[in-house]
């Protein structure tokens, strides 16, 4: 299997197709867009994409291009985000950190608890940022970043778990040719254009799934291309779209929308 | 009025503050946090925060802060997402690119089609995209940035409006101590709680809506602290909460679910 993912190296897309991957090879893309056109090309197997993130929120981009190819969505992975404080010297020492945008957002009370003082330059991504304080080796200059990108670069953690929220983890999809088989424990994500606007119309279409019973564990509306006010639907509902349940949910909510089935697999959480 | 927002300068957020405040004096923050932050301490009136782009979705962070702070949003504002091309010489001759990762993925196909062989160097946002390029007077060297940015650094705009969605839009939120007063043409933004979690819960919360003939606007599933799979639903819908309407469908929302309201202002679209 070969995987494609967002670059560069040392990124917390990296340490989801690792864990996903296990030693297959990767290669690294320069944009989620690139992963999709990688697979669909037939250049990778499996693509690696974040799709939301409990801070962050969705990554919209991810939805839009899952509408745009005809790729399916073959499985999830949830990973726990953990920022870890790296450098040379002792925490006294450091006046210079180097900071993805991101990271300092989700370190913020930390850092401005423990280094009210250091100079934050900003990187263009956490592998960059280690890349930066490896070369200099200089115990005046730390960063903080994913695990993975320690390793890489050989740095040393001062510090682990230095997020602010206990609770932040990102969600991927692994994206491919098919979706998921079967497995009793499965989660669907579809789409639905709605074609129309009027008061109702959502509670309507989540009425296929509240008689029969179905869980919807995500709903969101997304701009469609066309304009503001004029909404694509993402949903996540537990089950397989080969269980009679979902399928007869589906089919009849295709007789009045449009709807695109984005694919079954496992459940993670 | 005093209007903090997000910096640097020559940034999206910078332009929906002149916008909105006119010729207010803006203080720039260096997070969303402390945007809101500054108006809760009273150093600032208004917060002009995004909450959402049409190409790469919701800003979570806008919506979990929300929640946190006793502010309400006081106005909406859409913003066209203009991306222009700067530098000191002919198309022909750049040779080097200086884009921050999100400019770069919104003027993708412009760049690979325009540019396939020119250099890529990341920077930590547009204004110091701008900043580089003003600075290196080279005509190797361009950036594709906002107007405004290119009117804060001297830069020429050697082509507009590169970005490759001609619909690259954001909503931004102008937060302060109250909400807005009624117009006939508003909407709302709310917050609910389930504090449940059973199949149909959605659809009873949205039937409150639909039998009041209510038109919802956006609605979004973001997981609460606790855990994924526990989800907080945002939703806008047309209408004021002084209107008899709205209040009834609030008023009956609250019997069974924990309800915060973030607002109503007037429509923008």
């Amino acid at each position: 299997m070969r995987i494609a993912t967002l670059g560069p190296e040392g990124t917390f897309s990296h340490e989801a197709s690792l864990k996903y991957g296990k030693s297959s090879p990767i290669s690294f893309a320069n944009t989620i867009r690139d992963v999709f056109g990688l697979v669909a090309d037939g250049k990778a197997d499996i693509g690696i994409v974040p799709v939301e993130n409990s801070i962050a929120g969705t990554i919209g981009q991810t939805l839009d291009l899952l509408l745009d190819y005809k790729l399916m969505i073959k499985a999830e992975e949830i990973m726990p985000i953990s920022h870890n404080l790296v450098g040379f010297g002792r925490a006294s020492e450091i006046k210079v950190l180097y900071l993805h945008p991101q990271t300092y957002e989700q370190c913020e009370i930390f850092i401005k608890k423990n280094f009210p003082k250091a100079e934050i330059l900003q990187t263009s991504s956490n592998g960059r940022s280690a890349e930066i304080v490896a070369n200099a080796k200089d115990k005046s200059k730390a960063s903080i970043i994913p695990k993975i990108a320690a390793s890489i670069y050989k740095l040393k953690i001062l510090k682990r778990d230095v997020q602010d929220s206990r609770f932040n983890v990102t969600r991927f999809f692994a994206i491919g040719r098919n979706d998921g088989k079967k497995t009793g424990y499965d989660r669907t994500s579809i789409a639905i254009y709605p074609q129309a606007d009027r008061p109702g119309l959502l509670h309507e279409m989540l009425g296929e799934f509240a008689k029969r019973r179905i869980n919807l564990t995500k709903i969101e509306s997304r701009p469609s291309k066309g304009k503001l006010g004029d909404y694509v639907f993402f949903i996540d509902f537990q089950g397989h779209r080969a269980e009679k349940n979902s399928a007869d949910a589906l089919k009849n909510l295709e007789k009045n929308f449009f709807v695109k089935i984005l694919g079954s697999y496992p459940r993670k959480y």
